[in-house]
């Protein structure tokens, strides 16, 4: 099964699906600024597009590309801010 | 605007968006084997998992992992298969 989930009134959303190594969902991310939290931990890759991101104990926004990622403890949050429509791969793990 | 699209009995799902180069979709395919056409060229990369993909003009089927990526010419179809849920990323150039 193949799950779709909507966030932040349709400006994120994503597809769920499971693989032998865990969860994973490929989304994509409106221009804007969010705040998400985490339950497990999560390891963010960027598929196309930009993400900023202000991570945990950081107080520096950082730039993430294409095919870069940015790894989450659980039970944290963490801020991207997107300036184009930006496609993700968010693996929990 | 973040399109949802289905397909196959909702056994490919994908969500689409633009950037400065062109569209683009991320999506997830169940297992099983499916023939897409192509109204455009598509470079579809595999993000999670493992496409075996029958392409126009060849007559093996051939395996592409993630991080690997193949190219389709527009006004023609391909075969692919999976044998676990697999995310991919195509872009419409």
């Amino acid at each position: 099964m193949i799950t779709e989930n909507q966030y932040f009134e349709n400006n994120v959303k994503s597809l769920g699906y499971h693989t032998s190594e865990g969860k994973s969902t490929v989304g994509v991310i409106n221009p804007g600024e969010y705040e998400f939290g985490t339950s497990n931990k999560e390891i963010m890759h960027v598929i196309e597009g930009e993400l900023i991101a202000l991570l945990p104990n950081t107080t520096e926004w950082q730039s993430i590309k294409a095919g870069q990622s940015f790894e989450v403890e659980k039970n944290s949050s963490f801020k991207v801010k997107a300036n184009a429509q930006t496609a993700y791969l968010c693996q929990y793990r």
